[in-house]
């Protein structure tokens, strides 16, 4: 193999290990912030639609998102040509990436994409319903819009990629409007099919913020791979992406704790992780095209911008129970849009925006993708929502949802925290327990 | 340094870093799986063999297993070729990996297959006795097993390795036989020493199911280095490697989910883990000897096989407590022997299974190679438990047992919980709580 | 780009990634040691700093760090030099790294640096004056301090870095010094002013080790990044780097665990991951000067010697919360000293210890670069938590810190473990329930 093409495969190996951990961490994030009563069907979501998504990518979804353009219209690639993947084994070109770790980079992009909506979803939707719609809105959504967005025409100009990509070219770098709007505009799409859960505007407090934050710290490793691997290469350009990545987080971190300061008082736990996952939904389309310092501004709008928006569920009436509208929509669309104010040409992506002397053409191409996604994504997506809630049906009933989906649908609980000896706590300071209480559950064997 | 083997370095690097993160993974899958008075002891087994192993593993392990053979005989590496790993220090060939690092590579290898077959003997083996029950079967078992699977003759000749890998020919990629049926049978073969738990066949639910799954998504993430740095180079090769270990995941956790919504009514996020880990334990030895769609069959048929392998211990009555032959021996069988079938000569190990008009030769060679590791395991396990068990005895007392191993061995509880303030939850739907209890424990001083 | 240049790229970028895990392993670390009342603060400082800290090394940090020295005297960069870091933008030298990945990389240092010194506050800090307290020291401590150790003269001589790496040659390899002594330093000094907590020396027992396990683990991984990528290539060097971490860290635990079990009876797990963290601490700048038998003893020593230490509080009376003086500040200077004694001209250092036939000399350099962080970083510290004290108070009031900060502060619990339903658990073994009782919080909302 070509000594730099090898160079480039290591890094896109190690940027490929990093997003796979972002199923876990997505798991855990998700699943620290709802109560406990359903915080294992959270999780699962995660882990349910990786594993759905991620067998239609090889058996069709590849060939769908990165197929040559049917028609040269880059509306969708050929869903035949890579079909099961056979023909990823070897790589005829030494001195290009093996096809195969492109195909496994992009199958982890199409899974976070899916598991990302699930969150808007929380305590009320039946997981058959939420496996099959995975399959299905992965395959009429998120892979033709990957092929929109991701699919560049190869050089040779042999082989026709998306429209987005290369004729309206639009800079997204790592996913702004394939992955963050995408997802987010599919959660609102389906709410309004799904509607409030009964307790809906007085939810349950996250009852796990440990688990949240270590979620957040997984998300933000994985944002390493995610961001620095849409490079494709061991490059400069990974490296100004991977700084950009980092600065917009600690800025995305400060503005929202200071927002939240400032409009209830408290600077929280949550508060640090939703700014930071925030900032890094802002900062993946545009870390290519800005300088550190406007990574810096993109990062801490997000952070203050995010804030204000997860509030609009409670004015407008939405149940986005996690916040995947006011944080992927809100800041997938600032990202998206700030690249066409903040682009500087001396960033990979050499494009100037308008703050940098490049005038509002920037802007306008931007603006039309994000449109393109919104309008397309949710239409398609209400539709398929509307069709399995008239026939499989969307929604627990009112008795699973108030008694938690775990127990009723997985047969499990998430913590058996049994009695324990009786005893005093040592210490100045200790309070002596009165007594020692189980936390038992239904009598279910999860295991069997 | 060659161009070509620093890429190759700078991926192992990585790739060593990620199997590394298995060693916290695999202690916090087993430690969420057991009660709440066994957790701290269930990850300390984890931790202590990696601490066990990797020292005697720098001191003349990788010697016994990559050491020239003794005699020719591919049996054994010779034990004093490095000792101490001083040798290891300076890279002769500027065109090869290091051997530093394929030596702190293999050492994680090392480590986490002792540590795996920890997971049958929870809430009953004293810890002294597995701390020194490891560093033997390290000794006597797995060295000696490394060199018969994963020392590869050198090219020039110079240098002779294990019988399986360059006489029989096996095709092991990562270690189905080296290292799962290795420890699953291991496993069996100490429990006919160590006997069952009193609680056997009603053991306790998984305490923190959520702490298991945050195990599972460890693991997937550290098999990418597993799998993929197996390869040792940033190649094609490593890159399919990858791709097949994310299909089969994908597979594995569809098949278990489907398998046990069957079987039990419920899909449950134990299953998801173990699916998981079960496509993953046998796509380990067949990642670079399969397509993709072979490796969707892998993953699905051990989803499903081990889904029902589970099951046997309640039936056979031993208590393979957290079911490491149920997915490690029977995984790592079904993997390995299915490459007999499954292989293809368009992937990596370039070989043809019976499918695929290779003849039944492969498929007989990866029979004798799970014999093999099968026979010579059991009895020298089952040796080693017994002496063990008749000089410092393996088991804890039935108090201790009853009681629980965190608190009577290691002097800790793995939570304290303590009493917070009394007040009600807000929300419409928020069942006012009667009274905040503690969780209080022995009082036992876990830091002075 | 250069071959060799992608393929060190590769790996700094990967090594990058895995440095940032140590963000939340630290957060989680310290989180699972406290009380349930401080999780969340206590993960939230970690957060905190970097956030912080990560804004300034992009503003002017990474230029006081790495900036031409001022008037070539080796004590700070030119804070001007790079401010913003625009000029990281484009790489001019395709044979060399990336100067924006080297600046990232950086980064991470220096936030963990800083968010290492808060284990010692645990429980009685003010967030904000921890906040504004992470920012000034970082500004005047520990940007500077990098500067002396990791800034290296340009080979052409055109750049002059700081004055112990270049002037005084003394060896820390990835930051003993700049990192670990500074940071445990750091913390002694603030302690004077801080004051012990109310409930010293009775502090409650950690209250989720699994949590601090998984930390452990996160930073385990971590430091492959942290010590490998201090190569800043993908090389022999690292290869080398990597093999001693993890042969100090199988050592650290051994040690750790033998000594806790000869003093106080038990092997904990707490002890577990304190000795994991000893161990790299003190092979940090060693890990490229000795050999892994070196590395055995480092880290074993560190296991031995921090058990000890960290019962030294008790006798002095200082409340060092987490250990930060007992582990950084102790396993630090012991192995910048031991490097005098066991550094082998073999290991990538080249350089011979007193043992290994060099003499004194080495020795000699490692006590005056200990000794002059040990002065500088004392004394500045102790000056700027005195001002902060005097003028916004660095100290929450008495009954905040009986109450807990997580809900006085932050507005939070860590945990809502409510009301599940009354049942018995199956099983033999099984103590039926009595009831089950809420774990109900303070009624705030912790999301509004």
């Amino acid at each position: 193999m070509d000594p730099l093409a090898a160079a480039n495969t290591a890094w896109m190996l190690a940027a490929t290990a990093a997003v796979a951990l972002m199923i876990p961490g997505l798991a855990l994030f998700y699943g620290g912030m709802v109560s406990v009563r359903n915080t294992l069907n959270m999780a699962m979501m995660t882990f349910g639609a990786f594993a759905v998504v991620g067998v239609l990518w090889v058996l069709f979804g590849y060939s769908v998102g990165f197929g040559d353009s049917v028609g040269g219209a880059g509306l969708i690639g050929d869903p035949f040509e890579y079909l099961g993947l056979g023909k990823l084994l070897t790589a005829s070109d030494p001195a290009a990436l093996p096809p195969a770790l492109f195909a496994v980079f992009q199958l982890l992009f199409a899974a976070i994409t899916v598991a990302l909506i699930s969150g808007a979803f929380a305590d009320r939707m039946k997981f058959a319903g939420w496996m099959v719609f995975a399959g299905i809105w992965a395959t009429l959504v998120y892979f033709p819009v990957a092929h929109w967005v991701f699919a560049f025409n190869s050089a040779d100009g042999s082989v026709t990629g998306g429209w987005i990509a290369n004729k309206l070219k639009a800079i997204d770098f790592a996913g702004g409007t394939a992955v963050h709007i995408n997802a987010g505009i599919a959660a609102l799409a389906v709410l309004f099919v799904l509607g409030k859960r009964h307790a809906f505007p007085h939810p349950h407090r996250p009852h796990n913020l440990p688990l949240t934050m270590l979620g957040a710290g997984l998300l933000y490793f994985g944002w390493f791979g995610f961001n620095g691997g849409s490079a494709l290469a061991a490059s400069n350009s990974a490296s100004v992406v991977v700084l950009n990545t980092v600065a917009a987080t600690c800025a995305g971190v400060c503005g929202w704790l200071v927002m939240e300061r400032i409009k209830a008082g408290h600077a929280t736990s949550l508060g640090a992780a939703s700014g930071m996952i925030a900032a890094l939904v802002a900062i993946t389309p545009a870390c290519g095209a800005v300088s550190p310092i406007g990574a810096l501004i993109i990062g801490a709008a997000a952070g203050v911008v995010c804030c204000a928006a997860v509030s609009l569920k409670y004015k407008l009436g939405y149940d986005d129970a996690l916040d995947v509208v006011g944080i992927h929509l809100v800041g997938g669309v600032l990202g998206t849009l700030l690249i066409g104010l903040l682009a500087t040409d001396e960033a990979p992506n050499a494009v100037a925006g308008l703050f940098y002397g490049g005038g509002f053409g920037q802007l306008g191409r931007q603006t039309v993708a994000v449109l393109a996604v919104l309008a397309y994504t949710f239409i398609v997506t209400f539709i398929i929502a509307k069709v399995l809630d008239m026939t499989m049906g969307l929604r627990v009933d009112a008795e699973t949802e108030s008694g938690g989906l775990d127990s009723a649908i997985h047969g499990e609980t998430a913590y058996v925290l049994e009695a324990l000896e009786l005893a005093s706590v040592s210490g100045s300071e200790a309070e002596v327990s009165a007594a020692a209480e189980a936390l038992a559950a239904d009598a279910v064997e999860s295991k069997a």
